[in-house]
C-alpha cells in the first residue's frame, strides 16, 4: 500500500497560541507519528518575509515556532521537518511554476482580492497601493511548496482552499504541457477542529491582541485566564456551557469524563473564579512538561538549528532529484 | 582602482544571426578582454521558459547560444560565464525581492503593458489573456541577475532600459528597509551598436524571418547573401550606400580602408551581383575560422557543458555569500 504523504506548511509569524495549538498544532502532531503517513512539515519563512520586514522578529519567531513544535512532540524520526528557505529548490520551482501559470488566476486569489478591495475602500489612488509581488505570487510559491514533495493531502484551513485548488490546477497544466510529473494535491478541511475563543470572547488570534500565548510562565499563565471575560451571574447561578470561552477552551484539552464533570458543575453554578484556576489547573498540567522543554531549547538553539539543518537533508533528499527530473522536463538539463 | 563590473544576460531562445552579432555579441566579447572589468555573461535559460515551452528547442537553444560565444572567443578566464538555471541563488534571491517589490511596479512594465494592449485591440474577454506569471514578473528575474553580482554597468538595448530603473529602484528599497547591500547599476546603451538589416530590407531579426544566421555553412550563406534584397538599378549606374542592406553589412565587418574602397566601388556603378559576392568573402573570411570551432563545439557538446559548469562553480563563489549577506539582512538566517 502507497503511503500517503501530508504536508503541512506552519507560518513563522508570531508567538504560537493556545488557539493555534489546539486547533492546528495538535492534530498535526498526532499526525506525525502515524505510520502510515510520510509527513512533511516546514516552516514557511519565506513567506513570512511578506508580512513582515523586521528581520529580528522574522529570526526570532522560526526559533519560538520550530522549539514549540518540537517541545510538543513532533516525531521527527516518522517525519521531515525543515525550514523552507533550507531548500533553494523551492524558489528554483516557483520561477519554473511561473512560466506557465496564468496571471489571470492570481488576479482572483481572495488575499489579493481583498487586499485591493481595502485600497477601493479606502479611496487610494492605485488599487494594488502597498501590494507587493510577494503578496500578489505567494500562490505560485505554496505551489512549489506541496507539488515538490508530490503532497497527497494538505491539511488546511478553509482559507487557504483556493490556493489549493491553485495549486491543482498548476500542477495539471505542468503535467499536460510537459509530462506527468505532478501528483494533484488534495485540501484536507477538518470540520471538529476546534476554534478557540480568546481574552475578550472573540476568536483567539494575534490580530485581536487577545491570546493566550502556549508556553507562558505558570504566573502569567494563571493572570492571563483570570482576565478571560465572563458574564456577571453570580457565584451560585446555574451557567450556560454554550459560548463560554472558559468552557469551551476546557474543553479543548480535557478528557470526556473531565467534560461532563464540568458540565455539571456549570449547572449547579460553578463560580468564575473556581471555573478559572479548574482551567489554570488543566492547562498547566497540559503544558508544563513540553513550557519546560521549549525554555531548554530556547535557551539553547543550536539543537533546534541542527534539527533543523538535518530536516533539511533529508528533504533535499526528495526535493534535489524530484527538481532535476522537472528541469529535464522543461528543457534545463546538461547538454551531453 | 575598483575594478568594474559588467554583466550581459544572453537569450537562449533562437539561433544567433549576424544582426546580433555586430549589435550585440562582438562588443560584448571584445569586452571580455578588458582586464579592467570584471565581466559576467550569462545564458538566459530561466528567462526563455517565458516564451518556450518547446524543452527540446530551450535544450538546443542553450547548446547553440553557448557554442556560439565560445567559437567567437569569449575570454572565458577574463570572465564568467555560466548558465542562469545552474545557479539555484538567482531564484532564491527572486522570492526575497518580490516581498519587497510594488506589484504596482510591474504593471508599468513595457512588456506586460503591451501583452494588454494587444489583448484590449484583439477584444479578449480578460486583458490578462495568455500573459503568465513569467512574463509579469520577469523584471524581478532581471533585477536579482544583476544584483546577486553587484554589476555596476549592465549593457542593454533601449528596451532594456525601464528594467534596469526597476532594478535600480528595488535595490534601493531593500539597502533602505534592511541595510546597503545591492550596488546600483546603471544601463549602458550603445548609440554606435550596428543594427542590421536582413534579407528583406527589414531589421535583421527572427520574429521578420528575414535573418543570416551567423554559421551556416559556406554555401548557404552564399545562398543566402544572394537572396539579400536589391534596388533594380543595371550594373554600370552609380548607386548610394545609404540604406543599402549590402553594404550596411559590409560596413559592420569591414576595416575603415575597405569601406572606403567599396564606397567608391559604388560611385562608379558596382553590380549588385558582383557586391554580394564581395559580402560573400568578407564575411565568410570574418567566420570561417569560428564556424569550424562553432561546429566543433556543436559536435562535442561536453565542452561546452564542464565550460558551463566551470564557470557556474566561479559565479557561485560571488553568489552563495552574497546570498547569505542578503538572507542574513532580512533574518533567514542560523538560530544560532
Amino acid at each position: 500500500m502507497k503511503e500517503t504523504r501530508v504536508l503541512t506548511g506552519i507560518t513563522t509569524t508570531g508567538t504560537p497560541h493556545l488557539g493555534n495549538y489546539a486547533g492546528a498544532i495538535k492534530p498535526a502532531i498526532e499526525a506525525s507519528r502515524d505510520l502510515n503517513n510520510k509527513s512533511f512539515y516546514f516552516l514557511a519563512d519565506l513567506h513570512a518575509l511578506i508580512k513582515n520586514q523586521n528581520p529580528s522578529e522574522v529570526h526570532r519567531s522560526s526559533l519560538e515556532v520550530a522549539a514549540t513544535w518540537l517541545a510538543l512532540g513532533l516525531d521527527t524520526d516518522n517525519s521531515y521537518f525543515y525550514r523552507q528557505s533550507d531548500i533553494p529548490e523551492i524558489p528554483e520551482l516557483t520561477w519554473i511554476l511561473s512560466c506557465l501559470t496564468a496571471k489571470g488566476l492570481m488576479n482572483r486569489a481572495h488575499a489579493y482580492k481583498a487586499a485591493v478591495a481595502e485600497n477601493i475602500d479606502q479611496k487610494a489612488n492605485d488599487p494594488d497601493k502597498g501590494i507587493t509581488m510577494g503578496l500578489f505570487s505567494y500562490p505560485v510559491l505554496m505551489a512549489a511548496d506541496i507539488l515538490m514533495f508530490k503532497a497527497d493531502i494538505v491539511p488546511v484551513g478553509k482559507d487557504q482552499i483556493q490556493h489549493l485548488e491553485m495549486a491543482r490546477d498548476i500542477a495539471m497544466r505542468f503535467n499536460h504541457i510537459y509530462r506527468e510529473i505532478f501528483t494533484l494535491p488534495q485540501a484536507q478541511t477538518d470540520e471538529n477542529a476546534a476554534v478557540l475563543k480568546g481574552l475578550d470572547g472573540r476568536k483567539m488570534s494575534k490580530s485581536y491582541n487577545n491570546t493566550i500565548p502556549l508556553f507562558v510562565p505558570e504566573k502569567k499563565l494563571k493572570k492571563l485566564i483570570n482576565k478571560i471575560t465572563t458574564n456577571s451571574q453570580p457565584p451560585e447561578e446555574p451557567k450556560e456551557t454554550k459560548d463560554c470561552t472558559l468552557f469551551e477552551i476546557y474543553s479543548a484539552f480535557a478528557a470526556k469524563d473531565q467534560i461532563k464533570d464540568i458540565e455539571k458543575r456549570y449547572s449547579e453554578g460553578i463560580g468564575w473564579g473556581e471555573m478559572k484556576s479548574i482551567l489554570f489547573e488543566l492547562l498547566n498540567d497540559h503544558l508544563k512538561d513540553a513550557r519546560k522543554d521549549y525554555e531548554y531549547l530556547i535557551e539553547n538553539p543550536s539543537i533546534v538549528e541542527e534539527t533543523l539543518k538535518k530536516g533539511a537533508l533529508k528533504a533535499r533528499e526528495e526535493a534535489v532529484p524530484m527538481l532535476e527530473k522537472i528541469k529535464d522536463a522543461v528543457g534545463l538539463k546538461s547538454l551531453v
